[in-house]
């Protein structure tokens, strides 16, 4: 069966896609509707047993590199070919949805299950990747284990991160049984496709059922730490105190209305705060906001960020504490490539699925992998672009259009020459 | 040995109060050189050990209410009269000092020991009363074994209070083997003495050594609820958000604002904010702030408590949230007893103990207390005023003086008509 007569006749079985992600929405349930699959926890060991599974059963060869990142292999008939690569992750934030990245990982399997049932062998192997701890949220920062396949971070430095309450990533990843052996080459990747919910509201707004990711907004954060002194809340005047809360309150408010000034493109937000006692009556000596603003514009982002840090100096007068900037850290802000841009909207213009360009403010493992090889996203709709909530939620008629535009831009780009 | 005669002889033995100090300062040790000896932890279960087989050296009969209060007894010759009783608080801050509350309870114990080496016999007995939880730090209101002996609070209610990691005060205090069978009466006090450091620089500054305290501040508090929405920090646009860590920042910083348009006497805290999920990248959906305004006129307080809350749906709509006030409280705007603020006055100008009358800006075990009992507080110095710190630190020659005039209007009192 020659590829080019594939075109809308290759599509998935979107019904067995919708199976496989009710399961995967069974495991590490959160309060409600959600999930609270937290990277390297009992809930994710049970999440990957059950994909490795699901890959095995599709014949794949599963390897799990040092860092926990997964990947399952179809061969492909040209044995030295490099592999396309489908890849997302497999861990939620702590009130999180069922489809934020999970879609993409499964997406993948999905693919090569349609593959193996219409017996189409490609040219190049095709691997879906699950990578560790993108949400960030117990592990920072996020996107660890695609920093860390990408050589971005260091390796003893990623296995020594700790969770807040202080577990080594390296203990934790030996504990579930995905301490691998088997160290993938970034340099050995043709293709990576990622597909992942939009995260906002454009695309159903819109009434499209595919955005194709150009790229990604400019993300500044940064860690400030204020110190001041304990004292009694009763006793001690105004103008005795130094107060690290207060510091904290005053910066996390101009954050956000640095925010505003740039809005709507821009956008800030302070969604981390440790505050020491965190007691009644005892007027806090130290805490660390984390600061985190985004731009479409690498310039505009710079200003929200130099904006946030500028003002430094004037709180620390104002609630007569130490400021100091203990982190700082930037991602985004890249294009992703121009071939595979363009294949994706050749694909979903022959096949009718109504699509348009976008970026994206959120951070994705896609950005690590694009530092090593050619890579592309495709977002599909969310309800309300509601993410990272337990309310997550998604159709199938919002999701398989998307899903068939990257099983056959996958295909073509594998047989490509 | 007539009582008029032991004016100025009537001492107590600095060295040996000064010795119990420094032992009980051994117990709880916080992190530098300060306590931290949590209500109803181990460490507290230590010291009362330690205290209980004192007070029992010293003769005294010991017992404990179904709230942990311990009073020691040292009897009189009228063994049908009202006792009169020292107390204050074993407890210390988080990060606390070696001074606060329990030099109260050990000049209560040294008066005891120096009237056993005097031989000296008081017509109405002399009690050591520590009350349970005055912090505030592990299980709130603050001053809860006083509050509960005067039946302000409910005695189940009480019980059933939980500390930050959900654990009751009833549990934590059997099992610490402190929920006594023996409740005090409290219309059973003929007169309540509480001495404690200060808390403020204002003795130091002016050299004196006793501070006579004849009321205190009005404190009103309150805990504030923000209910926003979890949302992701890259994609949400500044207009789509619910974020209540905004909400709880601006009313942080308010307060503060509030607190210095009514300094100097005025004084405004929010020492403590819970926030969920507090994790990097997702918007916060709930956070709770506690607001604390204290000033020694009760309109004044009343006005900085109602300008606090007054902006709260201006804040509620700016950071688009709900705010909701989850609990109020009140304390101190009382003032102590007249003839006890007198008998203190006259026996340290007898004593030529140089002293001021002053009121308490924090709250004490005696404003409870001075609910069911005729009661007055003595404040001796501490260095810079610095309180709720580990730093705290007092040394003999502040402090002896005012243990003496506490000694002398106590054996006054006690052989009272």
């Amino acid at each position: 069966m020659a590829v080019s007569a594939l075109k809308n006749a290759l599509e998935i079985n979107g019904e067995r896609l919708w199976d496989t992600l009710m399961a995967s929405g069974q495991i590490g349930p959160g309060k409600s509707t959600g999930l609270s699959r937290l990277a390297l926890s009992d809930a994710d060991k049970q999440m990957r047993d059950v994909f490795v599974g699901w890959c095995r059963e599709a014949g794949c060869t599963v390897s799990v590199d040092p860092f926990g990142n997964i990947f399952a292999r179809r061969a492909g008939s040209d044995a030295g070919a490099k592999p396309v690569v489908i890849g997302s992750h497999l861990d939620t934030q702590i009130a999180g949805g069922k489809y934020d990245g999970v879609l993409g990982v499964l997406s993948g399997l999905e693919i090569i299950r349609t593959l193996n049932d219409l017996s189409i062998e490609t040219k190049r192997p095709i691997e879906v990747a699950s990578w560790t701890n993108e949400e960030g949220v117990r592990f920072q920062p996020p996107m660890l284990g695609a920093g860390a396949f990408a050589g971005i971070h260091d390796r003893a430095w990623v296995l020594s991160q700790t969770d807040p309450d202080g577990v080594a990533f390296g203990t934790e990843l030996e504990r579930i049984g995905y301490a691998g052996p088997e160290p993938h080459d970034p340099g050995d990747i043709d293709a990576y496709f990622e597909l992942h919910i939009e995260q906002g509201p454009v695309l159903e707004e819109e009434g499209l059922q595919v955005g194709i990711v150009t790229g990604g907004f400019t993300s500044l954060g940064a860690e400030v730490e204020f110190h001041g002194e304990n004292a009694h809340a009763g006793p001690t005047l105004m103008r005795d105190r130094k107060d690290a809360l207060v510091g904290a309150a005053v910066l996390i408010a101009k954050v956000n209305e640095i925010g505003w000034e740039f809005a709507p493109k821009g956008r800030s937000t302070c969604a981390r705060l440790e505050i020491s006692p965190n007691r009644y009556g005892i007027i806090a000596d130290r805490t660390v906001v984390t600061v985190d603003v985004r731009h479409p514009e690498a310039a505009e982002a710079e200003q929200m960020y130099r904006r946030a840090l500028d003002v430094l100096p004037i709180i620390a007068k104002q609630a007569n504490v130490e400021a100091t900037v203990k982190k700082e850290w930037c991602f985004g802000g890249l294009s992703f490539d121009t071939d595979l841009v363009n294949l994706v909207r050749t694909v979903a213009a022959e096949m009718n699925v109504p699509h348009r360009h976008m970026l994206s403010a959120a951070g994705h493992d896609a950005y690590h992998v694009a530092t090593v090889a050619p890579t592309v996203m495709i977002f599909t709709p969310c309800r309300g672009g509601i993410t990272h909530n337990e309310s997550e939620h998604i159709e199938p008629e919002y999701t398989v259009p998307g899903v068939n535009v990257l099983l056959n831009a996958v295909v073509r780009r594998a047989n490509a020459r």
